[in-house]
């Protein structure tokens, strides 16, 4: 008990540096001056550096071992704290220290590297700078196999989300690829018989702040705990007991910030939820990214733009940016399909939830293959346009910038990170149907903007539970089966292909 | 040498902790959410323990005395810094654990005790809680002085203002009492026949920020590497790469923000001029809290309200903020007089640059006496009435709140504190009357707003000097002599006694 109760001291400091790192991150990006980034950037190097430390240490080695001699003093949630802890330790003792410190320099150049080349559409310049970071990553896999016996890539995807294999990601976006590409030309071709007023006007960010403000508090969000800012990339960050999300905005365009500050609050909604006994250990931690990525887009897509949601905040919207509400534009009709339009699009982060899952089975098919060696950096280019004729009908050749140069993650060498945002999206769709099932009220509590029984919903099954169970276990428990793709297939079809559900 | 250079390492870290330490501080006075309060004290007692245990473990024991063995290969600013390592390394080692735990709490209690009872004008309600506080702040200064064989109060002086003793405060401040009531009585009477129109109407806050920043960027505030933000109590924090001051708007008084403005300005001029190759060793700090008042306090009023620089900045503060710049309150001579009108008061932050030395005087021989044990804690009100009434005149008979429990210092247990800022107006007067005899075009050159002559003389004899010297030797350097109170005897009669300068 002595040793267990030590390491709980132990993780305590590190969650210590971590919520220092974590302010000072958010700080970094919403209120740092513009040149003392290279003072922030060592300390933050520092506190990386004090965590590694610890967990490296014989002192945290020699703990570990006496507490798992004998767990019959421990509770059930002690022991998961004990099998989170063992977890960590592991993690930062897979790899050894000069790859770690050439990776996080690989990592930094590629990533300064890539935004200006990106913008200048240089794939040759950008190649070979890129191809260290592949190189040094696949050196991390194989350590990090050699070190735990799974697979190599699968040692990335764990780094984000404990316990999830290649295999059972393959299995599942099979599945999404047998009825995805059909399914958009569907959904496509039916609504082209809707017509939609683009928004026009200015829409000024004091208005969209309030409006988005008004929207947090509805969903829940704590601002006794949290605040909303301006960044230029949104993110949700700083810590549970002080989480900090930020958005942007365009003045032209007030439904990408709204949109935006939803999904954000979904994930700090989670942070807010996880039980504050076990705040400052790794049990009291969120189950990884793609649990966290199923909150934001439940918030995002099946709260915020659900019929139901945006018919309750639809005055809220008109109240705060129409400053003609009987034009046509501010209808509930008009609105309801601008925030819910399906575009083949090559962007990402712009494409709408039908299409998104194609986006991401292209990357995770691309970054699967490259780290276990079966292409290299150079092939990159072409199995890109391949992949999104294939599956989206558009190509990318010669498109560098638009393409396989888009997103920041693999010049940041965050591979295996990918797969989170659509496993998260169709997990979501799956707890979609398993609240509606236990409270049948859900779709009335929504119009009324009643969001009081889907919160505890999500409380009870999600976010008191943090890491206490694996990702698969957690799932079962909230939904009776682990993920299952057919959930977000059947929403899709009924909210965009049903007649009556016509928008 | 090793060993040198591993304790510029150490020390290196320690910096990075407390650029943590100040950045989160910040946020907690300007950004924090309002019940995140107990997490952040949390990281910040964590981040101080990190620091004590660095500074209290055999190594670095062992270093400082392997450094010291031979200081040959060392430059002249190596050698100060090591000198400045062991005084850190010796304050940390002088103080007893269970001592520093138990002041923390003490403190922390007496100060959260004090906000209340102070409004309350509970002065029984407070004193056993206060006494606690006098007790281990006793204890304290006795651990000290058995290290290092100093007076018991110069201990804690010597914690704010290293080298610092209380014969030499007491032998300025009774030159001080000598003139100062009589020259008080005299500049009042003198001011009797000027006549003052107030303040009235309403300032605007985001027109006196826009005044504020403005003013800032004359005065040399790099914006690249610091900000100005809102706080309850104003003050200077962050890092010299990356300062934070903090202001507070009275939209009825534009004078005390933009006074308060620049004070913090001189703050922070003189963090971001030193020197940057030490900036994260002891070396490297800024040289005590004394010469630091004399930054903010030279830019304030020796800068901020001569009749030169108000007359260069008098088209700003009209264009920021006049809706009738014809009304007489606008003149010239009347914003000259309210920025230097001389007034008995009760309150040490509301006094003006004249009074305000026998605030401080008064607080001095109190706390002297009260860490000697010449006198107790319940004795302070009698003391502090007979005082305020033989140096200011004026009567604090049954008025706690306005009398001796109006500061947050000793609640706080921070016994040795209130001479800087004294100290630091008396080295004022002293450097302006220095950069007079260098710069005889110094009037002119605030007149026309060209402040980097004098801002490169501050830069060159204070702020890349750093903690190189003792306070006194780079004093000595700068102005010829060690403290004399005569200059600023001579600019006050200068100012406000000479017909010539009557405003």
């Amino acid at each position: 008990m002595k040793s267990y109760a030590l390491l709980e001291k132990m993780f305590s400091r590190l969650h210590s540096l971590d919520h220092a790192s974590a302010i000072l991150g958010w700080d970094e990006a919403v209120m740092m001056p513009s040149k003392s980034g290279e003072a922030r950037a060592q300390v933050l190097a520092e506190l990386k550096v004090l965590r590694h430390e610890t967990l490296m240490s014989a002192e945290a080695l020699d703990l570990i071992e006496n507490a798992s001699t004998d767990l019959s003093h421990l509770s059930a949630w002690q022991r998961a704290n004990l099998r989170e802890m063992k977890l960590v330790i592991s993690n930062a003792r897979a790899v050894q220290k000069d790859l770690v410190e050439a990776l996080s320099l690989a990592n930094s150049r590629c990533e300064q590297a890539w935004r200006s080349l990106r913008h200048e559409n240089n794939w040759n310049e950008f190649l070979p700078i890129f191809e260290k970071v592949v190189q040094l990553s696949r050196e991390e896999a194989s350590q990090r196999s050699q070190f735990s016996g799974l697979p190599q890539y699968d040692c990335l995807l764990d780094q984000y989300n404990p316990g999830l294999t290649s295999s059972e990601i393959t299995k599942i976006f099979d599945q999404v690829k047998a009825f995805l590409p059909g399914l958009i030309q569907k959904v496509i071709e039916h609504q082209k018989s809707i017509p939609a007023k683009v928004p026009s006007g200015h829409f000024p960010v004091e208005n969209q702040k309030a409006l988005g403000l008004e929207v947090m508090k509805i969903l829940g969000f704590d601002f006794s705990h949290g605040r909303l800012d301006v960044s230029h990339h949104p993110f949700c960050g700083g810590v549970p007991q002080d989480i900090r999300i930020t958005t942007r905005y365009n003045t032209c365009n007030f439904i990408e910030s709204l949109n935006g500050v939803i999904h954000e609050t979904g994930h700090a909604c989670y942070e807010q939820g996880l039980p504050r006994e076990w705040i400052n250990q790794p049990v009291g931690m969120a189950r990884g990214m793609h649990i966290h990525e199923s909150q934001s887009l439940f918030f995002e897509i099946y709260i915020g733009r659900s019929r139901e949601f945006l018919s309750f905040i639809h005055p809220l919207i008109s109240k705060h940016l129409a400053s003609n509400p009987l034009d046509p534009f501010w209808s509930f009709d008009n609105l309801y399909h601008l925030f819910n339009q399906v575009k083949q699009t090559l962007i990402r982060v712009k494409a709408d939830e039908v299409t998104y899952p194609a986006h991401i089975i292209l990357r995770y098919e691309i970054e699967r293959d490259l780290i276990s060696g079966k292409i290299e950096a150079r092939d990159i280019p072409e199995l890109w346009n391949l992949k999104m004729k294939e599956y989206l009908g558009i190509s990318t050749e010669g498109n560098y910038q638009d393409g396989c140069m888009q997103d920041m993650h693999w010049p940041a060498g965050a591979f295996g990170y990918f797969p989170s945002y659509s496993l998260g999206a169709m997990t979501a769709a799956q707890l979609f149907t398993a609240v509606q099932k236990t409270l049948p009220t859900l779709k009335a509590d929504l119009k009324a903007g009643n969001l009081h029984p889907v919160l505890q919903w999500l409380k009870g099954h999600i976010w008191t539970q943090a890491s206490f169970s694996a990702t698969n276990e957690l799932l079962t428990h909230a939904t009776g089966e682990t993920l299952n793709p057919s959930y977000f297939h059947k929403y899709i079809e009924a909210k965009y292909l049903d007649s009556a559900e016509k928008g």
